[in-house]
């Protein structure tokens, strides 16, 4: 759990680091298609990110709800979010 | 669950008279645009269907294998098909 | 150009025939990941002919209008039609 | 054009402010469904600056390469960056 934050830690840092990378490109005049490929590898790094975090989701709160009373409202709410990265 | 069955033999239905659809206005050289939205609509609509079955598959499948034995594989499935549909 | 339509009504046919084969596995209550799996095929496929079909937009309308009188309202609807299929 | 950059350099400002919010967010334990919409808002912005950058290229070196010597090359480089946003 602790190496999973960590980990988690580090790819932010760097996206962190990529989206400043973007604000120079921008800055510099850098290729526009440049610039968009940057953003897309940004943006893919971002939805691995999230995907982490989804799958502890799962694994933690979803599936300890289901153990408890049945987990209803906290599977309403993972769909919900599963739709918002998905449309 | 039979509705919800109906249902998704509605949607489906009207999702192949969709691509029916769209193979007529390429044959009848309908403007690009014009198909470009009635591509973006169909892939919603299946994304909808897509939405539909992952919901049952998690309230079904999942739940009833947490409930069970823990359920880490069908965890890890399902992370594998989320995947696939928001990459 | 009468080649590309011939490719496109190749897919598109294909592409209605996966339609109702998403439809055959709801009906016979296949697996639910399964037909996931499926769905995302049918959504990869649509979006390469949409593709293909923006291509040619772009290599015809699109170029026409920009060497004819600016292309301003093309370029207007083009990137609508872009945002559509990338949000 | 000066102040279309400007624009690019606040959204880009915020972006950062964002990541670093949900660095935080991971750090303090926040609910990971929380964490899970910021990143969704995240990849929402930046697939608009995207846009943004993709319109003026597509208004600046794609016209200007039409109007020039007919814009094949650019054309399919342009495709390139549009799939890797559309796929």
């Amino acid at each position: 759990m602790k190496r999973d934050k960590e980990d988690l830690f580090k790819r932010l840092r760097r996206i962190e680091g990529q989206v400043r990378g973007i604000y120079r490109m921008v800055e510099e005049d850098k290729y526009c298609v440049d610039i968009l490929y940057q953003i897309a590898a940004v943006r893919a790094a971002l939805g691995k990110v999230g995907e982490s975090i989804l799958e502890s989701h799962i694994r933690g709160c979803v599936r300890d709800a289901i153990k408890g009373e049945g987990g209803d409202e906290i599977i309403d709410e993972l769909m919900e979010v599963i739709m918002k990265f998905t449309s």
